[in-house]
């Protein structure tokens, strides 16, 4: 059992995510991270999926998936050539005169920006692939980090390819 | 009927994601975007999730939330100050000689990273609040976006207050 990445297209209609999440649960899957926000078509959201789970099941849970009325494309782009990004805001504890600045030098090493400054932490924002993030949250959990949230992994394939509607849609 | 967001403290537990996204269907919410991915604590995740519905009903959704057994913390951080971010990744024409250098220059712009080049598309990295992600959006537009993902829309509360469990939980 692997993490895999599929890219769904869904109409942006209520329960729409209900349904997606539920065909996972039944079929014993562990959704990993799941994204959602709209996308380059209007009324359409673009969510990117990471699941663990028997591989075997997996290609009946994508067709069970095209399914569903309101999925348009399924796509596993696990084996293809993608961008992997992640974001996360992570508040840490960094008291001037004291950790703050071993705090922001590592935000700088990582590329991370400092988005806010309390009395007694900061709050960093930093983009990278999981890993990326995996490194800098165990670097900084010496300091003490009070809060942290990731979105969950997006991707896109490399080059001019793309995932898109391929089933045939009747306009209004 | 306006926005809210809020911010979810779950356990790991296969089938969360399908209890949360069933309670806002049954209710008649709609999920703008939802984000989920692990935190600080241990086989927990944090989910935000952007909803539209009846104001009077999101109490009663909260409650039924707070309610869910995997469930550990609920908390509407809409009125609160927060540092809100979003994640883009956004695939656009950009043939050299041709167009390439404007939208180059668009990136640098909105400090959006290029992430790829391919013969005839580039993808940029961008990262912002929601309205700065629909600006560069309204924009690249012209060029022919070919494709979009964006993570919707994760946030903390500035300063050291957080969202952190209040249930008692058994250790295992």
């Amino acid at each position: 059992m692997r993490a895999h990445t599929l890219s769904v297209l869904v109409e942006n209609k209520p329960g729409v995510l209900a349904r997606v999440a539920g065909l996972f649960r039944r079929r014993g899957f562990n959704i990993e991270s799941l994204a959602v926000g709209t996308c380059e078509e209007p009324n359409m959201s673009r969510m990117t999926i990471v699941v663990i789970g028997d591989e075997s099941q997996l290609e009946q849970v994508q067709k069970q998936l095209n399914k569903l009325i309101d999925v348009v494309k399924v796509s596993d782009i696990t084996e293809t050539e993608t961008v992997e990004r992640e974001l996360a805001l992570i508040k840490v504890s960094a008291e001037p005169g004291s950790t703050r600045a071993e705090v922001m030098q590592l935000a700088n090493i990582f590329r991370a920006q400092i988005v806010d400054v309390g009395a007694k932490t900061v709050i960093m924002e930093v983009t990278g692939d999981t890993t990326k993030i995996d490194a800098l949250e165990k670097l900084l959990r010496q300091y003490g980090i009070k809060e942290l949230i990731r979105t969950g992994k997006i991707a896109l394939q490399r080059g001019a390819k793309i995932v898109k509607s391929t089933k045939e849609r009747v306009s209004a």
